[in-house]
């Protein structure tokens, strides 16, 4: 099934309006055409709904926010409801001050999301901070393993059904629920942690699986994950003795590029629950 | 003679003010240092006079742009003009948007370019957009080949006459024209489409090409882009089975780093017209 | 000693807070990851204090400073201040404009800095600026050598004295300077000029030594300036025929990652003056 979904991406070729942060927006350029999207880049209040209009999705990543570029999160989000096109957010860093975490919750509010996309640590603090882990143990360790794994995927369900999104949460093992049906996907490389823009990269690969299957967000998000952790390790692979992080984040842009449909099908690894 | 313009960029190492997005501006610095010119970015209307002023040549991209750069584009436009400086402006997108038309339009009306640089979609959206397309057949495919590049020469042409600039337009064939003689370039690699940034690299080379050698800038402009493609050609040689787009957009710049003014004299593929 | 500094890096993982320009800010945040520091961008006025509060160090970079972005500097260096961390300044470009001297200044005048890491034009021009070149002499030629060393180490000191920092001027031969002891420091390659971004990953990267060995400024400056050097180096002896600036670019940074504190306190090569 995840082969078909990258099909779509494969055929349909998506087109994806990026809210980003200046760090690693190169690279999230270069993963949607890595995969057979299409980016565009565009934050200013004035032009941003006519940008989503002529987009399949809209990614909205809060990593180098400012007031400027909020507003403009807030119009693209909504006009994307309004033509029931998809909307991923990655609430970056959402713990780490006031402002991220009124930005995070505002646009919750206001914007109807299909995915959330965050790491663990990411995600509890805003199940916390948006009230939602009432009756939910959001009292989690920051890396999930085989022994936490329970805790962490009734976290992700009653967090998906709060907030009624798919709740895509990376780690060592990934969960990807929505609130009924939860994916655990063990692909990636612990690798992967050592570069800046993984978790950016694959926001922006979700909301291009999801804008080309979109009446499936929860196994399209599955999909990305898995083919982001998937292609970490064809790209740990890759590394010869001299080679770091610099090189490892280019070769991971690189797997998306040469992964076919069928390359991802064989090489997921994942469980539903 | 493409061969003496490179000699004039490595003898003179032109120092490049570029006003441009953040996605692909890493890549437009080490480009211009790969080609032996110096680029500085600076975007604030508080220093971007000034910065113009100690500069060669100035770069306007409209990538991501906002109302706070494009009051610092027609600064640094009209004071490249008042000192003789050579322009080129790079209207990204300029179809997707109004805020992107009205900008490309005012810079236009306000600033006096040497090149206009764009790809097709762009070239033909601005001259519609600019209504320059009186008389002249803009109903063009997306694609220059052989059987359509006498109807893209004509239009260069006229678009290169009204706007009276260098228009150089980017496809499979790229055309640059200057109203009177134009040149068609057959260097580059389909690969050039797959990763983020081959057009603004080019511009800023453009820009760089341009200011050395000021006072032809339509032999300039060819020069570049032919060397933007041979680029292109000698990155997609290098390429091993596993390596993507995010390799070859360095290998590109590698490729300008390591081209000699004999190697570009040799390797350009170009017919005038 | 070096090799302890470097340790501590390791054993630490300072977050590093960075106020940066969009050119060079994805290295910035690679070389970081690479050294064992962790980084965070965050430049609105609204949340920079609090980011602050939770690293352990600040880099502010002036490359592509705007209004928007200085207010947030002064209110993150001085916080820094307040909490006794470390605070690193790159004047970028600053005899370029009014607008980087001003800010510069401005910065000098209001925030405490640990360090300032500048090539020798950008030392000279601040010192100069500054009106701390009364009785120094700051006729420099715009390359350190053997040759005029000690003129250099003079001006450094006395620099270092006047602001009460330390002092890192980049060139064929560093200088660090805490006014009383001053390291020269032989690492390093000439093609760490030929991309974009070297001085602003050495500022990341002292940040961080820095951070990780706060009460001793002038060696962790210089293990920093060190470290850099040698990455250089090897990255140079990776480059085959082919590779050009791009490539390098990724090597310095991944030969970082992987370099060890043994083999920086192998490779530094340094004499105190």
């Amino acid at each position: 099934m995840f082969k078909n979904i990258f099909e779509n991406v494969k055929k349909t070729h998506p087109l994806i309006h990026n809210i980003t942060n200046y760090v690693t927006v190169h690279d999230c350029a270069n993963i949607l055409i890595a995969c057979g999207a299409a980016p565009i880049m565009a934050d200013d209040a004035e032009e941003v709904a006519e940008i989503t209009s002529i987009c399949h999705g809209v990614n909205i990543n809060i990593g180098t926010l400012n007031r400027r570029t909020i507003a403009s999160m807030l119009i693209a989000g909504k006009r994307a409801n309004a033509l029931g096109r998809p909307v991923v957010l990655d609430p970056v860093g959402v713990g780490a001050s006031k402002l991220r975490m009124d930005t995070a919750l505002k646009l919750l509010e206001e914007v109807r999301f299909t995915v959330i996309k965050g790491n663990i640590s990411e995600i509890k603090a805003f199940a916390t901070g948006s009230g939602t882990t009432r009756g939910v143990d959001a009292n989690l360790a920051d890396r999930i393993t085989g022994e936490n794994l329970d805790t962490v995927v009734a976290f992700a369900k009653a967090f998906a059904k709060e907030t009624r999104t798919v709740i895509a949460i990376t780690s060592a093992i990934d969960v990807v629920s929505d609130g009924e049906t939860t994916y655990c996907i063990h692909n990636g490389h612990p690798m992967m942690e050592s570069y800046t823009g993984a978790g950016c990269q694959l926001s922006a690969l979700v909301t291009a699986f999801v804008a080309a299957t979109p009446d499936r967000p929860l196994e399209a998000t599955a999909a990305a994950v898995a083919a982001m952790g998937l292609a970490g390790e064809i790209a740990y692979g890759r590394l010869s003795e001299m080679e770091g992080n610099a090189s490892y984040s280019n070769y991971t842009i690189d797997a998306i590029y040469n992964m076919t449909p069928e390359i991802l099908g064989k090489g997921a690894k994942y469980e539903v629950r």
